[in-house]
């Protein structure tokens, strides 16, 4: 199942570089349900907020109704940033499965950091690996073509 | 001047007292004009994402048609979570004032690695204390009224 999900995330990611934006896909489930998915926009959009895991979180809250989004997983092509990761835990996701690690080993010490037990939230636990070649792939190829167009 | 924007944010931060959010009130200012400004708003939209800050970077994203805010200052009543601060970092946000300290350890470790310059980005400055005791007695009264609603 967890294959499935990542090759829906890795979809989404495609679609994100098709309009020339970094491909990453996001892709949010529960009781092997998917409840939403989303890519990156922070350049059509406009805005650093664009990013696909917070563009899933969003449309997941709105269809369960709620900001919590208890026994949901995220899957996501690439480890999140602090802001994602941030989002994702306090929505109280249990689970992240990515595909690609982020290579900033300053990005990996804080998102762990976020996504421990605090004050408020219980730990979200992160898996990383799924796919990743075929992942690093399609960002290479988003790169060339960025140094291309350049 | 810094003293008027943060009584504005407190301004906004009161208008999510009102509706019964956590009060915290974000304003963004570029060369001395407000370029947005914003109040918490997560239990009313139902999305972790609709933190103060985060609606603040897209009002004033989409005003200034650019995701980078160079040149901008935000002022929030109250010490940014990560999602709020890896947000500020991204969009260029060079300085940060806030009025009061977040009071977990934890969460002010993170924030600070955040804010750090990083292989991308430059660093982003943060100020808190800006009527820290005023903030503070906003944020009780808060607390308060939610006991007594339970």
């Amino acid at each position: 199942m967890k294959e499935k999900y990542m090759k829906l995330a890795i979809k989404e990611a495609t679609k994100a570089y098709k309009i020339g934006e970094v491909p990453v896909g996001a892709l949010i489930v529960k009781d092997d349900q998917i409840i939403s998915k989303a890519y990156n926009k922070k350049e059509k959009i406009g805005s650093v907020t664009r990013h696909a895991e917070i563009i899933a979180i969003e449309k997941a809250s709105k269809k369960l109704n709620n900001w919590r989004l208890d026994g949901c997983d995220i899957y996501i092509t690439l480890e999140p940033c602090p802001m994602c990761a941030s989002a994702i835990k306090q929505s109280r996701i249990a689970n992240i499965y990515c595909g690609l690690n982020n290579s900033d080993e300053n990005n990996i010490n804080i998102v762990k950091s976020i996504l421990k037990k605090d004050k408020i939230n219980g730990s979200c636990n992160i898996n990383c690996g799924l796919f990743s070649s075929e992942i690093e792939e399609l960002m290479k190829k988003f790169f060339l073509s960025c140094r291309n167009k350049k």
